[in-house]
């Protein structure tokens, strides 16, 4: 007999309880375009309209309210190179506590400004997780805020869940969900709710071919997490983590390595058909689908679109 | 007793009936940060999410589905810079007939290829009007095809009116409906729709400065078209038909004209806030808003999001 690793599917659905006070229930959406592209039927999950724009707005929000009063008091701290960060800020707003978001030099200036706009306080400090981790530890010694890891943590990644048992509900039999990977919150989230939830759907997970550390540690058993990100899915830069590796491990998920020119280009058909302004970090999970068709062929396959945070001033605003 | 002009309600009722098996009931969206910024609550009806992304596909679906057998057999022809020729061949394509299209060089080449997409045949004229209906009375001479005119065509404007119907439907008690106007289809369905079903509640149109001959034609009480287009809403760069100035001159709608750079800004905005790529002409309903504050100020507001067929290659895809 097995242990089922933790979190599990009773986490998942403690976490949709808790924060449905704050959080939307997004969408699914659907192209004709698309589908006739892929030779398969596309079920959209459009998490670039949770709120702040992305997924993480589910993890961070469960996090914040599983919190006991006491340990609330001093608020929370967490590093972020954007989404996570935002998300956190407005989590520890909806509970009135105060939130310190630890930034890295670098970070997209949409991003960084969002976590202000919800009310966080920015900490800069260097790039590189160690500097990260660090400026975090200094703020938790000064102020006694709690840490909430942006996707180690079990409520996060308890959190993230919730996004796939939403698409569960609304899309029956779907045959696969593809899920794009970075540290592995929303993948490890996945894989726990559609294991327990529909057996028969695979999980497969999309990862930038610049920081495929989550295909090379699941290849090598072992978490080979020795590199530098060289990708524009500026979402999906992290490194896999520890429980988030042994998850996806013990759910045997599947990974596509997608090139950043199948990233843009899939990022531009979704912009032209859907008219849903995805960021990278999300166009990523079509990129694999379009990139492996045979793998897709009349299959029902979920896709979980996970933000929409992009750089608006990288395009040609003042053209006019 | 004065007569009501044509076309009238009853008209936009059976276009609603007429397109319902082929055009989507669109979404109507909202935003927190949005409401906050306009001091009012604004209901968005997302047009850009109508098939082939924009209002247009209502007045033309409308218009090809009302000939008879006899009249439909030779198909349909147009001039349009991109959204309603691209409506009028997936329209004609619904019914299985042709449709033409006279595209003056200098219109942006995606709403050109959507044309071809959907199965129409392009003919290329110079710039201008005249040479436009030169064109279609070309393409008429030779094919025994029926014009269906961008924004005269009672048709066209009664399936216009379609979409005001939808958003009266989906939100109670609005006060205000800001709609663009360029040759014053979408305009005048609009103007006829709220007059019969919400009499309380105001149109106001939203117009391009550089492309203001609507508002100087309500102002002086005959049609003032004698001017060249200044702005990068292409789709509002039409003159304002005569029919059209006639319902809007009855109706007493209002005009807001608004500088191109407000409409990039509150485009900028949509695109941040709500994760929608809808496209200048769209942008400006909520540029008018934004720009006329006192206006609107606690007011329930229906602005209507024309399109999102935006030039994509103008954006740096090859930045990575």
């Amino acid at each position: 007999m097995s242990l089922l690793p933790q979190p599990d599917l009773a986490d998942v659905l403690s976490a949709a309880a808790r924060i449905a006070p704050h959080a939307y229930v997004t969408p699914v959406l659907s192209s004709r375009s698309l589908d006739a592209l892929a030779g398969a039927t596309l079920h959209f999950k459009a998490e670039h309209l949770q709120r702040t724009g992305a997924f993480k707005f589910r993890g961070a929000c469960n996090a914040v309210w599983s919190l006991t009063d006491e340990a609330a008091r001093a608020g929370v701290v967490t590093h972020s190179s954007g989404n996570h960060g935002a998300a956190l800020a407005l989590a520890a707003r909806t509970r009135g506590i105060a939130c310190h978001v630890v930034v890295p030099d670098g970070a997209v200036a949409a991003k960084i400004s969002s976590i202000g706009r919800y009310g966080g306080k920015v900490h800069a400090c260097a790039p590189g997780m160690a500097a990260r981790e660090a400026g975090c530890d200094a703020v938790q010694r000064e102020t006694g805020a709690v840490l909430v890891h942006p996707y180690t943590d079990p409520h996060v990644i308890a959190g993230q869940g919730t996004a796939a048992l939403e698409l569960l509900n609304a899309v029956d039999r779907l045959d696969v969900m593809v899920v794009p990977v970075g540290g592995g919150g929303l993948a490890a989230g996945t894989a726990i709710t559609v294991a327990a939830l529909a057996p028969r759907c695979r999980v497969v997970l999309a990862e930038p071919e610049g920081a495929a550390d989550t295909a090379r540690s699941l290849a090598a058993g072992e978490r080979r997490i020795d590199f530098i990100a060289d990708t524009i899915c500026d979402g999906l830069r992290g490194t896999l983590g520890e429980p988030n590796f042994a998850l996806l491990r013990h759910y045997q998920v599947g990974v596509i390595p997608v090139p950043d020119a199948g990233t843009l280009a899939a990022m531009r058909l979704l912009w032209q058909t859907t008219k849903q302004l995805v960021e990278p970090s999300s166009a990523i999970a079509l990129a694999a689908i379009l990139q492996a068709p045979a793998r897709f062929a009349g299959l029902r396959v979920g896709v979980l679109l996970s933000g929409g945070n992009l750089d608006l001033d990288a395009l040609p605003w003042d053209a006019a």
